[in-house]
């Protein structure tokens, strides 16, 4: 019953280099020490390593932390499927935190659910690898809005 | 027709001190350059200063920036008013972003809607301050969860 | 720290038939016995009496009829600062549950948060009255979209 | 890279009944004319054939139905891997509405994500069957509690 995985064409066929290149002016991304690990039409995956410094009060990953990284999956899977001459907004964002976040990498993998001109549905689920195996940390879900005629810096 | 401010009575008279102990453990709160500027029955300030270093492709402040300090505002908010042997816990959140975060200054103020026993609900305003102005930049509803007989770390 | 009553200026001096017009379209309005009690720039309120034949399994108002009643009240609060020549579209929203939704009267009051071009933020408050004392049973935080030039009908 | 399905095993084997007789008792889903189409361990299919008289302005299902419906189908996916003695309680849920619910039958599949002791976490897809074909129309995100030893009714 699960949501089959749907096949995206993307508008850009040149979507590969405009999303990295974004990734890449994501200072944050850089300061984090996230890499992009994955990225196909309507997808991108991002891994960043456990650091004891961006943690809460219990030694977990904050919160928030996990939703940077799944906030910037979800952008640019997103972002994918947009045309070449657009830049993406985040509108907002659901997260639900589903387990601590200890281990040695977390993983967030963005994925279109929904491609609009304006509007597009994307969910990122975000996991914890530990000892080699992936556990469901968190699950996002999020709206993000194509802004057209603009540069994607 | 606002929300009226409401009046909280802390189970804890010595609530201020354990919210400022769990505070100063959060490791990303340091990392980040994070302050707690106010505190009282129900709410909690935090303020950080902008850095270039945790923006997105725009240079404005990341959206899960904005989210990690208005999680951290939401949850010490939730924590003032639950009892002494006890830790809170994110277990979601929904942020929307209404501007650019840009400016000198993110403040961040939760402020609870509803305290239960086990569920809280609270809500965090985030604002950039530009030229001595406050500028609304993201809404935060959350639902925090108490857990009893357990150390807040 | 709550945040403050704004006060709107709405584009469209009209609003206040816009609105109403709109509302005595909604079919499900009628279907559920809502009627419009409060209309001003950037607010709306609506009430329903309580009715045993929308309970969920435990006699109270199903969430969904909570969120139903709400989302239209944040939806018209959002409408009332929108151009006449212009429709209300609801993105999202997040809704959290409080208390059981059972007494006489469920009121939604909508309030927009921030009203931007294309998207409006807006939240919507939920509460039940009972022997005359209002209970607070919700909290929703939405997006809504302005489609410019289309008819409200 | 879709989120694989799951297999959940029930602590309760007479789950089945007892999600049936839990949504005889919801009264709205009789005033709506839902009917539960499919149930197994961790997910649920509701379905109400379309109706003028719940519609919006524009003559869709108004969002707050395709949300009704939505959250039982989540409330019950969640309801199946819970203990025979307990009940179940919709925290919180987030709707994206994806394209106008226009068509003949409104199905909502509700899915778990993560079933913990307190908290679970589960998605409920909605589509509209027009001519025959499925069209998403809603995504939602909800967070469920499990109240232990009450009764389910």
């Amino acid at each position: 019953m699960s949501s089959p995985t749907q096949t995206f064409t993307p508008f850009d066929p040149a979507y590969d280099q405009r999303v990295r290149d974004s990734f890449a002016n994501q200072a944050v991304m850089t300061t984090l020490g996230v890499r992009l690990t994955d990225l196909g039409p309507g997808r991108c995956e991002l891994r960043m390593p456990f650091r004891a410094d961006l943690t809460q009060q219990d030694g977990f990953l904050h919160a928030g932390i996990v939703t940077t990284v799944s906030d910037s999956a979800a952008g640019y899977a997103a972002y994918t499927l947009m045309p070449a001459d657009s830049s993406v907004l985040s509108i907002e964002y659901k997260q639900n935190l589903m387990a601590p976040a200890t281990g040695e990498v977390l993983v967030a993998r963005g994925e279109v659910i929904r491609s609009g001109r304006t509007i597009t549905v994307v969910v990122a689920h975000a996991f914890m690898i530990k000892d080699g195996v992936e556990k469901p940390v968190g699950l996002l879900q999020a709206t993000m809005m194509c802004l057209a005629n603009k540069s994607a810096s």
